[in-house]
């Protein structure tokens, strides 16, 4: 057992909640050294980008008289460590909790007290559909950032100089720690697996009709992205 | 022939200096409207986001006592229109000019001290070198952020709600006219074909290294791709 869980299981003796937030790979780890010494009553819960079986994996670890929920607030940045803190990181932003027919009633109001106390905007969601969406709007972006990235590194890393706004703020998340989201993709492995084929097939059809210099259905899937892109603003 | 080509053929008449500005697309029926009304030694430059192949029939078009020297600022953003003019948005830019075994030398120099003044720092480039790297750092890119919403838009548009700014980031350049980029994907397409083929090999890959749960595999394509995008903090 590492020292990061001797510790855990030391420091939450006293505690009445607990916030689970380190890399998501090492939260069974961590509730399973903690099971022994987790106060009867206290409460569990995580910031972890996922949740889908990982919540259903910490709901079977969890020790009697202990309750744990979901929850992930969608915040921070690139950024890792302490000296990118930010007192009003969650005021705003919004949170997802996500309870199951196993979660204690009590325990989901507390929760959703904590974060709406930060100042978030707190929505109740399935684990699983939470997955779903998550693989969609961030962690397929994560992934695709880094391959965009690795194909500028395999024509020519030199050419990364000449890069202006645009490639910037496209890659900006490939700065992104790669233990953090090297978890988040194991976990979230058949959504993410079936959309890296969706987002084969647009591109697919992109390299397709400019081999045909078909301008008409470039600039109708162009379109496309930029009227939804569009919602977003 | 259109009304803008009309115009175009018009007010040139006088001018010392012609900079094309609108879709690259256009350029070529622009100039053949333009030539019969080009004053002699005047001088056609563009602000093209391609080069490579349009200088060379840019130079096939010019007439006799005209010199044309393409030229590249790199400045701008996603937003189109006069509305979004800005009067120091060559300041501090690079901007990549292109001349070739035919250019004449006097041209180039007057090209080079406009972008200059204007405050650009200005580079020589070969124009299909500049096509090759410009493929790599803004067109994939640009063509990836329309493919990534149309992924999103054929999983489940309304998921676009949960974005946070990871997915706004990578996605902003999507909000870029369809117009424009159609013309630009056309006009680099060789180019452009092997580096989304490139890229799907790096999207396979990471695929593969997630269907198979390789942990190390996974994080080191990762901080392959962290490490080079720090480079350009």
């Amino acid at each position: 057992i590492d020292d990061y869980c001797l510790e855990a299981a030391d420091s939450c003796k006293e505690a009445d909640l607990v916030i689970l937030a380190s890399p998501v790979g090492s939260f069974k780890k961590l509730l399973y050294s903690m099971r022994d010494t987790l106060k009867q009553n206290s409460l569990v819960t995580d910031v972890g980008s996922v949740k889908g079986r990982l919540v259903s994996e910490m709901e079977a670890l969890i020790p009697e008289g202990v309750r744990f929920i979901g929850s992930h607030p969608i915040a921070g940045s690139d950024s890792s460590g302490i000296a990118h803190a930010r007192a009003d990181l969650f005021e705003g932003a919004r949170c997802i909790v996500t309870p199951t027919s196993r979660s204690d009633e009590n325990a989901q109001r507390k929760i959703m007290s904590l974060w709406e106390s930060f100042g978030a905007r707190v929505e109740i969601m399935d684990p699983m559909l939470h997955d779903e969406i998550y693989a969609a709007v961030s962690h397929l972006p994560h992934l695709l950032a880094y391959a965009l990235v690795n194909t500028v590194d395999d024509s020519n890393p030199e050419y990364l100089q000449y890069a202006g706004s645009g490639f910037k703020d496209t890659t900006r998340i490939a700065l992104s720690s790669p233990e953090l989201w090297r978890d988040i993709t194991l976990m979230n492995r058949e959504n993410l697996v079936a959309l890296i084929d969706r987002l084969e097939s647009n591109l697919d059809l992109m390299a397709s009709l400019i081999k045909n210099a078909d301008a008409e259905g470039i600039e109708r899937e162009f379109s496309r992205a930029q009227s939804l892109r569009n919602k977003l603003k």
